[in-house]
């Protein structure tokens, strides 16, 4: 039985020990507007774009570091991103004391590289692809002994994506749906096992760019379809799933949902709009799908994860 | 003694108990990031910019509205403005189920005049000029028989605005300094009153656009000095000083300090960035006393009143 080796609700709740510390408590936020605009009966927004470095991906990476014994900790951590995780990684680094070693591809945007900078890490180019990604990291590793921490195909790194959702449905009560984009599968498999834990009612969908439908390809077919040439303004959600995330997504996530490129932007500007608040296109995907009606909530009260908000601000997708 | 007219604590929380509703109680964040930017020992955000209608005005509006006796209540209510609290008076009167007329200038932004019509409110164009607003106004009132509700001359407006520092100040104890930013004087005013009713130590701070320093000016000569060819991109500030509003800040305000354009963008940029959330650049302009260090506040925990969150996203300064 998968549900054996899985993290199970203890994980979790260590997991939210130990990011308490750091992390922010991120409010959930409501909107009598977009409710107008869905055939819901009320969205519930949990803000992880306001949580450090603008996204979930904190959550993972802290309960990663946080959880390395003393004697791997001393000797650093270590990853290839462009994104997100990067910037949590060299945070939650920074925060217990140790050294962050990042492998990004030399094209990556100057704002990415200077956040990662800003919290300490060590950057290390490499040429823009997988392959050198991967080597460069090894080699890094060698060197340095530190760990490698992946984005998301870790448990560790998974309990701690699903302190999100055990925040949000210990807030909100009686949530009938709970909608999380899907990427690589950390911050969705993690919330499929907290709903599991901890909902006796909510299930779990998933959005995904059609740009990028891997996981739902995947999903259909019982098995990992890698994402090649994925195409789509979601930037966080190009990469394929994770062996460890699709088993469990496999097994606790209802569905996968599929949303156009337009519908995201205009989900995305929406939330601007209405919410005040800024999301990154990849955090807009869900929204996306209840506007496009990729899946009809009539009734429902929906709890949808805002996964992040680290966009340039210099590039909207309306201008 | 002036504390015998003004509104009274009563007042305030009988405001708060009809605003609490139809309103948000809005979220107090924080952010290491911006504190490391300033000598103050920590900041917290009262995000009014996620009040309904997207700014404080909310509050005083429904305050205002429902504080209307039945007969007067029926025949409507009526202001003119171009701003926020337009948007508020619609909703507020909308929610109770009255008319509200709203006289706007004929140049108004479009999605200005968009926001007032989607709250429901029958809008009445006039020239740009204060006069014809006044003259438009005068006309409604003797024609419908609405009640005129101004945007913050009026104490039960003020006694909502001050609804916004008492929720503050009931979640973040210990507040050394309150910091608003003043135009008309409504938020100011209101929120001296509630850390003067609730709080032993708060200190009540104002900032202003240089380029509007009318409430600065004002309070350094003992009498309101009307605000004359203001120049800002602060557009929420634009206004003088209200009578009643006077009367208070004069008793109640520690002092006025006064900030740059640049320092204003700067600040709204640097929330957008490290907060991701939208202000509108009236809402910065707290912020950028602060970051100018108009005003040194070293050592101490701010609270900051972060009063709207309205702006065109096709137009944003930095661009």
């Amino acid at each position: 039985m998968i549900i054996d080796t899985v993290p199970d609700l203890a994980a979790i709740r260590n997991a939210a020990g130990r990011i308490s510390c750091w992390g922010h408590r991120t409010p959930v936020l409501t909107c009598e507007s977009l409710d107008r605009m869905t055939r819901a009966q009320q969205l519930f927004f949990k803000c992880e774009n306001f949580q450090k470095t603008g996204a979930f991906k904190f959550r993972g990476a802290t309960n990663a570091v946080f959880s390395l014994p003393e004697e791997s900790a001393m000797r650093g951590v270590a990853t290839h991103s462009s994104g997100n995780h990067a910037q949590a990684l060299a945070l939650a680094a920074r925060n217990r004391g140790i050294d962050a070693y990042v492998v990004m591809p030399s094209n990556s945007a100057a704002p990415k590289k200077a956040a990662v900078a800003e919290y300490g890490a060590r950057i290390i180019e490499c040429e823009p692809t997988l392959e050198a990604r991967e080597l460069t990291l090894e080699k890094v590793v060698n060197r340095t002994g530190a760990t490698f921490i992946h984005p998301y195909d870790d448990y560790h790194i998974i309990a701690g994506q699903a302190t999100a959702a055990m925040e949000f449905l210990e807030e909100v009560r009686d949530l009938d749906v709970l909608i999380a984009p899907v990427g690589g599968g950390g911050l969705l498999s993690g919330t499929a096992l907290a709903a599991h834990y901890l909902s006796g009612q909510a299930r779990v969908i998933a959005s995904e760019p059609r740009g990028a439908d891997d996981a739902y390809q995947s999903l259909e077919q019982g098995r990992i379809i890698p994402s090649i040439n994925p195409c789509t303004i979601a930037d966080g959600l190009l990469t394929s799933l994770g062996k460890l995330n699709f088993r469990i997504i496999q097994e606790f996530v209802e569905r996968i949902v599929r949303v156009t490129e337009e519908g995201i932007v205009q989900a995305m500007r929406a939330v601007w709009e209405r919410m005040k608040m800024i999301i990154e296109p990849s955090a807009a995907v869900p929204l996306a799908a209840l506007l496009e009606q990729a899946v009809d909530l009539e009734g429902m009260r929906v709890g949808i994860i805002v996964s992040g908000g680290n966009v340039d601000l210099e590039q909207l997708p309306w201008m």
